[in-house]
């Protein structure tokens, strides 16, 4: 038996973003490129632009600056409240994942056959 | 902000339950009845058969015991495999719900606007 979880931020009963638009916003940060970490997952730059705008209004706060070059040629960055909402997300994650592997096998370890462990959710 | 979560039990790729099926097991458990926990939650009691034979089949275990007077008149005990099912996943969820609002006011807490707390996902 496993358990999976599912973690996500809201603000005013709105989703402002789950693994997937995390994974998106830390790959901007580290091409430095909207465009490029849309083609690394799959997006179209239309898609992941319209991704960020819908966190940033959700949010309350700006996530994503682009630098001069404009929306398609020019970089980007997070902006500071960004890489805090990013880097809170991953180090919550990270420690959520261990206590969670730990506390599953204190409170179902041998109690049923077939234990196998701990897995993130889809 | 807000952090969300939502966990399940699965095995082999299946989900056996989460908050839904636990708390119908939970309610048969304190009515000792089938019929009075699908009542009391609202599900027709086919339904609620339905939901504890697929959980079953999906642990590998029996979960809910019946009593004589047959599926429909007789009464219902939790194995004491799923007791331990039940207790476990509740015990679980309670540590799960205090550790993640504590984690989340430490990554979180004053880093952005409007914080507002924690609250278990739908």
């Amino acid at each position: 038996m496993e358990i999976r979880y599912k973690i996500w931020l809201e603000r005013k009963r709105e989703v402002i973003a789950g693994n997937g638009k995390i994974n998106l916003l830390k790959t901007i940060d580290e091409l430095g490129s909207i465009q490029k970490a849309a083609e690394k997952m799959g997006l179209s730059y239309r898609h992941a632009w319209g991704m960020i705008q819908k966190m940033e209004r959700r949010a309350g706060f700006k996530i994503v600056k682009t630098t001069i070059g404009g929306k398609e040629g020019g970089g980007a960055l997070l902006t500071s409240q960004g890489e805090k909402l990013v880097q809170g997300y991953l180090t919550f994650r990270d420690n959520l994942d261990k206590f969670i592997k730990n506390k599953f096998k204190q409170e179902f370890k041998g109690k049923f056959k077939k234990l196998r462990g701990v897995g993130e959710g889809k």
